[in-house]
């Protein structure tokens, strides 16, 4: 039984063909073309997965359902994104106009809800209430309880990144000051970063961010673990960042388990480590058991698989 | 069909029996006794429900259940209170030791989600997410998603007042610091409204708090609503507290509906349309149907109807 997962990013569109238990058999991405016309964007969509099927010898027809996970405000009983702003799209009919190159069940889902349950699938199934939360470019959050996505009525629910843990503090994408976003993503680590190096002339951070070309999200961690003293700051801050955003979330849903992924959770048990231990002094939990906080495993494929997932879910 | 309800507070016990509908007969309130052995106040609570049943002419035992809101960390299923700190409480066995004077079936429920589950049964039945925030003493939160008390997995969830909002801001009683109830509780506006008379030795805050004896919770909206320049300040700082914090439950959960409880919220819509105006501008959702923001209907009665109909909803 196989499904197709789609990850409709800003950059890339990746996909790939995933069977009942979330095995992926075969994926590719392309370029995403975010400025073109969404009916445009669909059909490179319906392209991609024809052409995984044929690597696969399958017919796409045959295919049990698609599951699609597109960034904004997403209409999911009707398959519409009603607004993305990483993408050109308003009230993009997306799973209607998907089905008039492949005519199976369409499932769309926000991405990260759509990577929060594919987490949830394969390293957390049978939590009661299990929470995602991306430390990427934003900060993304899916929230699943009981085993089904949590979108709120509207379909917006568990933009987590977007509660303000400083207020009137850095400017958000949002709209809003200081949302946990504009303080716990690697946008904001950058800017950290470049901050402290202008304050610190001397610091390592400099030969480092030449090295690598540019001032990533990696150049403060580099020069932290050489014994960097204001990339060391620079780190902790960031860790402090994270827990404080982390323990609301933690403090709000209590949940059995919170996983983290993006880009920087790579880092792994050097961010882990001092994240979980700042959190646990701000839980408002003292006896009862604890939530668990742990480190993604699927990274990049999370989107895929979720979405192929969520879209059996939603078809069964 | 006739259930008791029990609002167990630090200051008083509340009771009263309740129909299947919500709708309350009898109630009455005596002293907590709040340092007392929890078997002193347990056995205080059945003694209550048995004198209101006298009046009713019921025999205990033939409530269908008694649904008991407890302040702390409940472990709903075993009927046990794990910790509360405004009453002197440490893995107290409610449940079975109330079964020793009234042998009905009894669930226990945080104080907060009880009071919650009964805002949505009497006022938003049927709201596929419900959200209660009550701005008392402190600030707590229930959240009902699908019809169900959201309890976290170990049943310390939904503790929405304790989501940082500054980070190393005012101190809370949590052991954190900048959580919206060192904002936006009463507590916290009693603050505010001392700093702000400091400050102002003019101002009419001090004469009002003479009238009313003390500073209390109603002194700066008072002072703001005869003209009062300080207190207008205090109260728009406070509406601002409590939109950020409101906000961020928004941006979380995207509720169907949002209820405002607790003390303050008897300010009616003289509160609730600055705090809508503000959460308006910070909500992430600018597309899909909004959720609605309200004031709480049942105010006192709100923890003895929602424990009886949760005690209710838990046997059916």
């Amino acid at each position: 039984m196989y499904f197709a997962g789609i990850d409709l990013g800003g950059t890339n569109i990746a996909a790939g063909i995933v069977d009942e238990n979330g095995k992926m058999y075969e994926d590719m991405s392309i370029p995403t073309g975010a400025q073109r016309d969404y009916t445009e964007i669909v059909k490179d969509m319906a392209g991609l997965v024809e052409t995984l099927c044929k690597n696969m010898k399958i017919n796409p027809n045959d295919l049990k359902g698609v599951g699609i996970g597109c960034p904004g405000s997403i209409d999911n009983e009707n398959g519409v994104c009603e607004y993305s702003n990483n993408i050109n799209m308003k009230h993009a009919k997306i799973a209607e106009e998907f089905r008039k190159y492949i005519d199976v069940p369409v499932n769309i889902e926000n991405d990260a809800n759509a990577a929060a349950f594919g987490e949830y699938e394969i390293n957390a199934k049978g939590s009661k209430s299990f929470v995602f939360i991306t430390l990427g470019t934003g900060v993304g959050g899916g929230v699943i309880i009981n085993g089904e996505i949590f979108r709120g009525f509207n379909g917006v629910g568990a933009e987590l990144g977007h509660s303000v843990i400083e207020m009137d503090g850095e400017e958000c994408t949002c709209g809003r000051k200081g949302c946990w976003e504009a303080y716990a993503s690697v946008t904001a680590l950058i800017r950290q970063t470049k901050k402290a190096m202008e304050e610190d002339k001397d610091s390592l951070m400099h030969k480092i961010a030449e090295d690598e070309g540019k001032v990533n999200g990696k150049v403060a961690f580099l020069a932290a673990k050489k014994g960097d003293k204001s990339g060391q700051k620079v780190v902790d801050a960031y860790f402090k960042y994270i827990a404080e955003g982390l323990a609301n979330v933690v403090n709000t849903f209590q949940p059995e388990q919170v996983v983290l992924g993006g880009s920087i959770s790579k880092e792994g048990d050097y961010l882990l480590n001092p994240v979980k231990n700042l959190v646990e002094k701000m839980d408002y939990n003292r006896y009862m058991p604890k939530a668990e906080i742990k480190i993604a495993t699927l990274f990049g494929d999370a989107g895929i698989i979720g979405a192929a997932l969520a879209a059996k879910n939603k078809i069964k």
